[in-house]
């Protein structure tokens, strides 16, 4: 069964942009000071900054893609790192193989 | 490769619904009598009595599905018909499957 939320949250650029550099953050971002890229995410102020977004704007677009599934966010300090959950988007996939 | 197209076009809880009518028209559909529902598709008429939405509002629907290429339209009469264009939606599948 296709989930339409998940569906939203894909049907955008910049949200499959933000999931494409997620899936190698060490390739696509500089080292952080607070969080480890690979095991806490990449700090949505660099995401932000990378899209050439406002902090609302990349915000808003992370939300979406968390409320979906596709990522999950982590607070340290002052700042929320999101990493991919590949597990679920394995799921999404597997969902996709089905009938629709 | 997600298009984000097809992912748009996939993002209306209607828009599943048709697709899903279409996969087994003969279930779900009375006969027509201009065109033949699994050779032909499912005259647009129907598909809007069946959504309960006005002509326009189904023809929109029905558009946006066909220029992603999900369904394909034919003409007889002044009618349109719809069907699935399974080859096409096979392709969008394995791009799922792909890295994303």
């Amino acid at each position: 069964m296709l989930s339409i939320g998940v569906l939203k949250a894909l049907a955008s650029e910049r949200r499959l942009q933000i999931l494409q550099w997620l899936r190698d953050p060490a390739a696509h971002f500089p080292p952080q000071t607070d969080g480890d890229l690979e095991r806490d995410g990449v700090c949505a102020l660099f995401i932000a900054n990378k899209l050439g977004v406002s902090q609302p704007t990349a915000a808003e677009h992370l939300k979406i893609l968390a409320q979906a599934g596709l990522i999950e966010g982590k607070r340290i300090k002052q700042w929320t790192f999101y990493r991919r959950d590949e597990s679920r988007i394995d799921e999404i996939k597997q969902a996709f193989r089905g009938d629709w």
